[in-house]
């Protein structure tokens, strides 16, 4: 604690505390809070030979004791070999079975998950909640950990693509409310992360290609041999969905996850609010939860890198090629670069809540060619109306 | 970032951020959170000279915008002047009114005041929510505030005692739920507290006294010298309410405010579960809930003291005349000692929850004599018992 000289006059005892004053007029506390965080690759993690997901955390009374929240469709997919896992080693578990999509991300879906926890009863400290489920639930559930008792650690098994590529990677949580997407959250991140790629291989086509969608953006403004990866193997990891010896799997899924963690790492509060990795999430906030349930999560995000794929391109950033470029990738990964819900109204709408939620300026990434990224504050009302219409004619079109 | 070295080679650039590599199986990311904030008094925070409510925080195109949280008694007795007050600074003020007491301290109450911030529409960093009432009220919106777009920053003018001494001085937000005392919360401290004791003029005397107790519980378990002060002074503050030239009320609001400090600036995220601040807070969540409204939180906790006083007495570790000492200051305080909610099967639950909460131990801060503390873990029902039939009887009989 430090206090305030400004007006008045302290002690500091020799112990390094402070003294007692009657003089003082104000108290400044400084502190730092220390967080870490693991991301862990694991082949098949409910295999009985494996730990991981028991080994964190503690024991009560000798008890091995887990509060697991699944999604339903993993539920039905994986919950016998989810219920297997715990038990052969023992553990006591409630198992949660939460129908998790975006159209039930609210504080309502949490707060049935807290009054089960509460039912159960979970240390504070050393009972960490598991979740086994895509990136809404995993949003959900980190919520809640952040929450309960004011901070009750929890574990992250995605098993989806956008959730071992993003909602798994960071440190945010969130519920939609009243409106708007994750208008009510916390940066919370799970203290272990439990990548699996063999999840994926129940994985609908669709939410693969969601799930590329993040990996694009990444690509799109950092990395340009992401990008090339995406050009060459898309449409095949489409297919294969990462399954089985895979290197080109292998490698986009690295390069993704690192490329996100060298952006978080630094500004894992966002205090810097000009954030490369918010790319694609300007407009797409507004475009989602105005087009609930259309579009999924990556959808979205990709019709909002198209539009300012766009905008680069109408402004020089990025050549007509590089544009058609970054089209042809999308169509490749079979994800929408037009949606009917783009209309300029909304757009500008869009745009004026992201203001405030870069607190006070657009502060819009745009790609610098492919594999690069600008920040622009200057979008007008006229420039979003012809790029979108602009993107309406090269979306509609490419597939004809 | 740190990457985990335990099975694959990783390469560190000169830049000193990492390489990627192919071969990465687990990322550890490790960071800091630096937070900082201000406890400052004030007299008369509204005279329009004074700038610090306007001066925090910053301007939208030059315009000064606010949004304003007031309690509903706040708002009756001085609403006028605080309306007043962000006019003669030119602020555009949305002012929401919330009657807030323990009974509506829960998410229904912050999803309200999402909405009209929704409505309102504020930047997310540089516009923070001013919030004028007591403990349960900035309780509420510290936690609105947290959630909010995943933090927007917020200024406290506690109206209350407890709101100075207590709620006011710390980084715990909260609601209740489920019949749980602030089972949902965050740590996220004001940046600033406004700390304006001439509130305290209109508070009633039940609501000084609810405030006294907090403050006697820092005296309990850690200043002797603060405790001999409101055996002294504890009456006439009652009666001034700290007002006018108030000396004796000075060194009481300091020492209180300065021990609270001492103990939250090394812990504020509780990485510590023994907390000698929790004394009185491990029956009382349970109790205060139970006995809704009956109780002020203060007074929930005071019955608490009482009782570990005298388990305290019953272990040896306070005499009987500095129990009845303690008892005695209580009276004096206006407090109750006894209620009959603490039935001892209650109680026995209440320490189950505790339990959870510190983490699998019961880590009971007990007094030692008066200004000092331990911590006991082998609290018996049968000690509970014994204990709460004592402190009836002592408890019952002092207005006799």
């Amino acid at each position: 604690m430090s206090i305030n000289l400004a007006d008045r006059g302290v002690v500091r005892s020799e112990s390094g505390l402070y003294v007692y004053s009657e003089q003082v007029d104000s108290w400044v506390v400084r502190t730092q809070k220390p967080v870490s965080y693991e991301i862990r690759f694991v082949d098949d993690v409910l295999d009985p030979r494996r730990r991981d997901l028991v080994d964190f955390g503690g024991r009560t009374d000798g008890r091995l004791r887990r509060f697991v929240v699944v999604d339903s469709k993993v539920d039905l997919l994986h919950g016998d070999r989810i219920r297997a896992y715990f038990d052969q080693h023992g553990a006591e578990c409630a198992l949660s079975v939460v129908p998790a999509d975006e159209t039930v991300k609210d504080f309502e879906t949490a707060a049935r998950i807290v009054r089960e926890i509460d039912e159960f009863g979970i240390n504070r400290r050393t009972e960490p909640i598991i979740v086994f489920g895509g990136g809404v639930l995993m949003d959900i559930v980190g919520l809640v950990g952040s929450l309960y008792r004011r901070g009750t650690p929890f574990v992250r098994v995605p098993t989806t693509l956008i959730g071992l590529v993003d909602a798994g990677v960071g440190a945010k949580t969130g519920v939609n409310f009243n409106g708007h997407k994750n208008r009510l959250g916390t940066y919370f991140p799970a203290d272990l992360t439990l990548l699996d790629r063999s999840f994926l291989g129940t994985v609908d086509r669709r939410h693969i290609g969601n799930g590329l969608a993040e990996i694009l953006k990444i690509a799109l403004i950092k990395d340009l041999r992401l990008f090339e990866l995406l050009e060459e193997h898309g449409p095949e990891l489409l297919g294969n969905k990462f399954q089985g010896h895979n290197r080109a799997g292998d490698i986009v899924l690295r390069r993704a996850i690192h490329g996100m963690l060298e952006e978080l790492q630094p500004n894992l509060w966002e205090a810097t609010l000009e954030r490369c990795v918010d790319y694609g999430h300007t407009f797409s906030p507004t475009v989602e939860m105005h087009a609930l349930p259309a579009l999924l999560h990556g959808e979205a995000v990709c019709v909002d890198m198209a539009l300012t794929t766009v905008m680069a391109t109408r402004r020089g950033l990025m050549t007509e090629a590089e544009c058609h470029r970054v089209f042809e990738v999308m169509r490749r990964l079979e994800l929408p670069s037009w949606d009917p819900h783009l209309r300029s109204d909304l757009l500008v709408k869009a745009l004026q809540d992201t203001v405030r939620h870069r607190d006070g300026l657009q502060r819009l990434p745009l790609p610098v060619g492919i594999g690069d990224v600008t920040f622009v504050n200057d979008v007008t009302a006229e420039e979003i109306a012809a790029a979108v219409e602009n993107q309406r004619v090269i979306g509609t079109a490419r597939n004809v």
